[in-house]
């Protein structure tokens, strides 16, 4: 529904549409809140991709024809590409444009294209908490969104309107706002989503290096843990690859604290201290509680999408 | 349904009444396979909710009361138990009773409880790797087995048909049935199992042991990887404890293959490797793909349930 005062853009620019882009770029669709959408991609296949299921008004694989004439321009590639996105859509931006992203890292992002974003656009960062280990256009759905989260780091100086109307559509999709100081999101979400991937991703590639055997077996009993570690390190290889390059200080920070304690429970087990082990795994139940009560344990799914 | 030639019993006692044990006399009510069942709880909570649940005929808190006239002995506490269990049971046990356990170990299980045991029950030790973070009678479902694999780990002189009759069982439950060493049943659990979920709690208690304000922000924005870390992190802990310390060797040896990989993957983020990680995260991508083919993918949901 399109509910009165809920925002509107003439034409918008999506460059990238992945998991994240075709999300966004269905609800706006669903909702109409956009009178034209282009999608700029690389890769043919997602062109085509983005025209067939309708989430496209028109393609191109040139970012600055796409960014021509948009007042809203989404940045929804992994974040390694973005500097050399702006430097080439610099020129061709109008006065008044409001440039957001999706980006998992807020400070390296901001330093690396500020300096080629011209004055007279509004630049509002984001990162909406939310994703699932599929990639590309045709894994999108409308929910996605949903009674999650997205953080947005402006800095002091963005114009207040030009936050509000980001704001405004991902509330449209279901989301709740948080705005945040970019090196605070970014040690948050080291903790939260970086430094677990890392070590999903860790996990995954010690049992690929066991031996055929064993390596088999792991496989064929994954179900007892190993699976959902399995699926976290499935998710896209480029964007995590740029996240750990981009958000480097904070994710040493929060693993180097997460290998002193897991010495510490390695220590536990060579010294058969149940005791202490017992005390851990109780304390770690609580915080599943907590996650519970605050309505982020459900997995999103696909069903009911557009 | 109770095809021809299903497995039956008269008398199946169930020392330990939780989420497996449960589960599997769900199965045996639904389908018929057991004439009494009598659930041995410490806590006359547990008793009470097995009365009312009508997965048990009847209750006791004292094991040797359970076993006597039991042709079926299942050792559904966390292993830790065990020992304890069979010394107060093996006088009250009748020639020819099977007895079989559902613990996530079987070396130590086996090495612990074989010097009680008498000669003349057939003891099949048996692991179900099927589960959920939940605890409790209450917590189980008719269904947890259905697609599952359950390992048996018989000794080289065990009898056959009591072999059988187990697997017979498990297989009435809509479970795999897979026969191994206990040693090496121990080494794929440690790396698929094991190490998972003390890598879960590792992190979930690094992210408990934050400064306040933190740490509510990480419950808040869980939903980004964190949260099935949580959902690991919240298994029974008196099981957990008991696993670690009954597969020491195995978990310790995987636990230091695991920390070398993450060293060598915090090396890459410090020399900004992204070539490397690039590598490791695209095949990690392919494990995924394997453990779908596996069906294996899929976590267990108690709909549809008994």
């Amino acid at each position: 529904m399109t509910g009165s005062g809920s925002v509107k853009f003439k034409r918008a620019a999506f460059l990238g549409m992945g998991l994240i882009g075709s999300s966004l770029a269905r609800v706006m669709k669903r909702d109409g809140l956009v009178d034209h959408i282009i999608a700029c991609a690389r890769s043919g296949e997602t062109r085509e991709t983005a025209l067939k299921l309708g989430i496209a008004d028109s393609v191109t694989d040139e970012p600055k024809v796409a960014v021509s004439g948009a007042d809203l321009v989404l940045l929804c590639t992994p974040v390694g590409a973005y500097q050399d996105l702006i430097k080439k859509i610099s020129a061709n931006l109008y006065p008044d444009t409001i440039v957001t992203d999706v980006g998992s890292v807020k400070q390296h992002v901001i330093s690396s294209i500020r300096p080629y974003l011209p004055e007279f656009v509004h630049f509002v960062p984001g990162h909406p908490i939310a994703g699932t280990e599929n990639s590309g256009p045709a894994a999108g759905f409308d929910t996605l969104f949903e009674n999650r989260w997205v953080v947005l780091t402006p800095e002091p100086e963005t114009e207040p309107a030009a936050i509000k109307k980001v704001a405004s559509l991902w509330r449209q999709a279901g989301a709740r706002i948080e705005i945040m100081d970019a090196i605070h999101h970014d040690k948050v979400l080291a903790i939260t989503s970086h430094v677990p991937h890392l070590i999903a991703y860790t996990i995954v590639g010690t049992a690929n290096d066991l031996e055929d055997q064993l390596k088999g077996e792991v496989v064929k009993f994954a179900a007892s843990g190993f699976r959902d570690f399995t699926r976290i390190a499935a998710s896209d290889p480029i964007m995590w690859r740029d996240i750990f390059l981009n958000n480097q200080e904070a994710v040493l920070e929060m693993l180097g604290r997460l290998t002193e304690d897991i010495s510490v429970l390695q220590r536990c087990i060579r010294d058969a201290d149940g005791k202490k082990m017992e005390a851990l795994f109780t304390r770690t139940r609580e915080i599943r509680r907590s996650v519970i009560e605050a309505g982020q344990h459900i997995p999103p799914s696909p069903k009911d999408s557009y």
